[in-house]
Formats: structure tokens, sequence, C-alpha cells
């Protein structure tokens, strides 16, 4: 078996560890709970049995291992291998690179997962073969990365491509980030709940009907709503849900219209879990750049739907991790 | 002599062509009236006259040219250097590459004009050394380029940084390219002249006071009004014109946060004419970069003053032709 990598995401629920070749196939990938309140030692310990397990099964075992890239989220210190602070794992300074060097024996690169997904995809996913592609992850939160004339649009200090806090409305709210009207107040998976869970409360005040199919899914429950049971009762008809789902997908229209506008890319590939409600939001989307992006801009871009799913960041993250040992 | 090019930058009211060396620094250079309304050969035979006049100063004459960089305005062929569409010109489908290649005998290099003026910035500029750099350009709209990496993003069909049509407000007016709520209409040069016009409009009508500064200087005429003038009453002290262009300022601050939350850049170029306005609109705009922008991608920004003033476009021109070459 030749050269291979190990690529791990490391989220604040789930972690996944893949094996993964120089050209981004995978060779073999299990994902396993984070359980983040055990606590760091406890998660890496975890980790580690993981990555473990996938080599026994790999022929030549650890022989062919040429290095470990890790995508996760929060603050990093990429340089020195640090995750200074990840809120959803609870961490603050956590030499995730050092430990996992010594257990293993290799190079180890940490990467933030949006990006590693970002150049995931473009590189053995959705995006592949185009050196202008834009990678949009629609989740709890909205993140991305910019790949620009074949290469990661990275910026001074690693911190570019925050997708999800572009404004599309200068005198809105003011976003936990510090921002004001940002794209992910508005289109990501957590804004859409919120909003299905505001339409479930009025509801219960008699604000609005009490018969549709959102109130129904919830149990009357507001606290019961999420993105998923918004995308369910749109489904089954229910005219506020989808009028959420259109509203939020009007958002990342207008929201991709300044990024196309600055970026002029050939390939925007759609990912993370609300991606998959579709039509019903990405409708109202399309609709909008249609409208409003300059026609020469417009004319060569491809919407597509990440090919790589969960397994985007880890193996973005052992391509990356192969490029810089290369 | 050494080797060195020739930069144009030719305008709708202005034409200016320069001699350039490798290095981008400026050996002759001469501006004249552009005359659009004589019509495309009369104006490509004075731009001829005047590059054979430059070259005749420079020691060694022609021998030394080996390159024409052309910037201007409009919808570029680039790959064929025809100008598609100009509307500053009145210019349809007019192959400048190949009649200065013809009189010339040298390659002919033609480019969008605030492209030509962030690489001319860029490399012998404000932005000089800095491999991540944004150049805007506040004037009749806005424009500019951008720099990732040490290298320009282009974009896949070359239409890349369009920063005066990103969105700042995706409920507010319709803008003229198609797009709603661009930043252009808030804070370009024109957009502060028009408010600035609205707001004498208003004082003839007896809705604000008419004794202010910008009423007096336009002699009560709306139509004598532009950004200059607005930037005049508010050296006065008119609060009507401080408003005004503390307003534009917001607007640039509210879509500079969402170019450096994409991009992350080290230095932000400032040029055109409007920029000379100073600290009236420039201290807004960074307030809100202050309150809005996230603290790691805020941190490293300079914003720095245009250094090549209304050379940028020629200079670039001319390195990007010398690169193109080597």
């Amino acid at each position: 078996m030749d050269n291979f990598y190990v690529g791990i995401d490391l989220g604040g629920t789930k972690m996944l560890a893949a094996i993964v070749t120089g050209d981004g196939a995978i060779i073999a990938k299990e994902e396993i709970p984070t359980l983040a309140e055990q606590g760091q030692e406890a998660v890496l310990d975890r980790l580690g049995s993981l990555i473990e397990r996938l080599l026994a099964a790999v022929p030549g075992g650890r022989s062919g291992l040429h290095g470990i890239g890790v995508a996760t989220a929060g603050t990093l210190d990429t340089a020195n291998g640090v995750v200074t602070l990840a809120a959803n794992l609870g961490w603050r300074d956590v030499a995730v690179s050092a430990v996992l060097a010594d257990r293993f024996g290799c190079a180890v690169r940490l990467e933030n997962d949006a990006t590693a997904a970002a150049v995931g995809e473009w590189l053995a996913g959705a995006g592949q073969g185009a050196p202008d592609c834009i990678f949009v992850t629609i989740s709890t939160g909205i993140g991305g990365g910019i790949i620009s004339g074949g290469r990661l649009v990275a910026g001074v200090n690693h911190n570019a491509g925050e997708l999800g806090h572009i404004t599309i409305d200068g005198n809105g709210p003011l976003c936990p980030c510090g921002n004001v009207g940002c794209l992910e107040l508005y289109a990501s998976g957590t804004a859409i709940g919120r909003r299905g869970a505001e339409h479930v409360r009025r509801a219960a005040e008699g604000a609005v009907p009490q018969d549709g199919a959102l109130v129904r899914l919830a149990g009357g429950d507001p606290n019961r709503v999420d993105a998923r049971l918004v995308a369910a009762a749109a489904a089954e008809g229910d005219a506020g849900a989808s009028g959420i789902l259109r509203e939020a997908g009007r958002a990342l229209g207008i929201g991709l219209v300044s990024i196309l506008h600055l970026l002029n890319p050939q390939v925007v590939v759609l990912g993370g879990g609300a991606s998959h409600i579709g039509e019903p939001l990405l409708g109202p989307m399309r609709e909008i750049i249609e409208q409003r992006c300059l026609p020469a801009i417009r004319g060569p871009v491809q919407f597509v739907a990440s090919a790589l799913g969960s397994s985007a960041g880890a193996v973005g993250a052992a391509l990356m991790m192969s490029r810089s040992t290369n």
C-alpha cells in the first residue's frame, strides 16, 4: 500500500476519522461520539484509539502513514497545532498536534474545519478541476472556504473565508460575532429553527393558524423545532414553514451575490445539513442570484451539492497534510 | 536604458500615458483630454501620438519598448484586446490592442482599470510587499481589486473584484447593475453628490435650514452639488453635509467588514477622488470596522491611502504587461 494520511474531523458532538490516499480516496472511515463532557484527555485518548483501529484495518498498517490532518472549529493556532479556544468542545489551549504526533510519530496539521471541507470538496469532491471554487456549508452556522486561481485564499493570518459573517443588512440585528446583519443570522440551520420556533410560539398565542403541519409536528412545543422539522412541515405543504425556508434561501442568495461579485467563481459547492433541505431553500436562493447577479459573473457559475458530505473536512485535512509534506 | 513598458489609463474624460520600468517606476507621463465625442479613430490616433511623444523623450526611444498595457473601464474581451462595450467612451467592439500593436510593433495587453490600479498599488504603491491586499477606489463609482497570497484574484472569466456591487442592504434600492442595496449606491462620489443635491433641494422647499454652507456654496442650485462641494461644506461645519459624509463612510465600513471577513487582508489601499475627503468620510468607516469586524481579522489590517494616485491604473497596466511577457 502506498503512502496514506489520516484525516480527522473533530466536532462538538461527533468525531470522524478516515484513512485517505494522496488523491483523496477514502480507504476506511469511522465516526464516533465526541463525548466532550468527559474532558480533553479522554477525548484525545479515544481519538487516538479510533485512529489505531483504522490503521489496524489497512494493509501494511502504520508503515504507510505519512501524516495526520485534523479539522476542527474554534480559534486555532495552526502554526503550533493548538486549539486556542473551542466553545463546542469546552477547550482552551489544547495542543492537539503534539499529542497525536507523540502517539503516532508523524507530522500533524491542524486546520479550520470549514476551510478543510472546502479543500476536500475542491480537490476530491464536487469542486474537482475548478480553479475558482467557493464552498458554503449551511449547518448550525454558515462557514466555508474560497479557492481562487487553484489556491486556497487563506488570508494574512489564516482567517479568510468567514462566509457566514458577511453583512446582508447593515441595519439588521447584532450577530454574536460582533457584526450586524450577518448572513448566518438569516440562513443557517439555527436561524431556520429559531424562526420555526417563533412560528409555533405565535400559533400558541393565536397569532397564526394552529392547524399547520409545523405546529402539529412540534406537538405545539417551540423547543422541539429545528431546521429539519421546518423542512418536514414545508414538505407537507405548511405555508408558514415554506415561507421561513424561502426567506432563508433569499438571504443565502443575497449573500452569494456579494461573494460572486467579489470572486467570480466557476463552482459553488453547497454542503452542510441544511443544504439537504433542497429546493424549498435553494430555489429562492437561485432566484435571487438570477435576478441580481451581474450576467457576466452569473453566466459561468455552477451550483452543485457537496459530494463528500460529512467526510469533506477529514478528507480536506488529510489532503492539506499531504500537500504540506510535498 | 533597460526594457520599459508603456502604461495607459484610458478614461471617458482623460487619458494618461506613462513610461514605466519593470519595477514600476515612472520615467515620464502625460495626461490629455480624451475628447471621446470625436469618435474612436480620433481618440486612438491621439493616444498613439501621445505614446510617441513620450517615447521620443526616453533615451534609446522605441528600442527599449517591450509592451503596452492599457487600463480602461467597460466590458472587455481581454483575451483579444477588444473593448466590447464602454459607455463612458461610447465604444462598442473596438480592437484597441490590434490598433496599438500595429502602430508600435509590440505586445499590447488590455485590462480592467480598477484591476490594473489594484496591481499598480500592490506592486509599486501603497500595498507594496503585502501578499494580501485589497484596493478600493471611491470615485464616480466604487471599484477595486483583490490580491491574495501574492496573486491577483481574477476569477474564472476575469470579472472578480466588483467591490462596489456587494450588498450592504438586501432590502435596499435597485442598483443599475441589477443588484440591490450595492455599496456604490451609498458611498461613491456620485452617491455623496446625489445626497448633497437632495439636501439643497429640500432646503429650497424649506424642509431643512437654508443658511448652511452647502446651500450657499451651491448657490441654492442642486445641480451644482457634487462630492467635492459636500466635502467643502462639511469642512465649513455644515451639519447636513457632515451627516451625508458620515453615512457614506459608515456604508463603506459595512461593505469593508464583509470584504475583510471573506479575505482577511493585511493592507486596504483607498484611492479615487472621493477618498481625498479624508477623515469626515474615513473616520466613520474605521469606526464601523472597529465595532463590527472580527478581532482576529481586524487586528492585522492597515488602511493606507493610494500612493500612485491617478497613475495607479497606467502603472498597473504596464506591470501586468511586463509580467505576462516574463
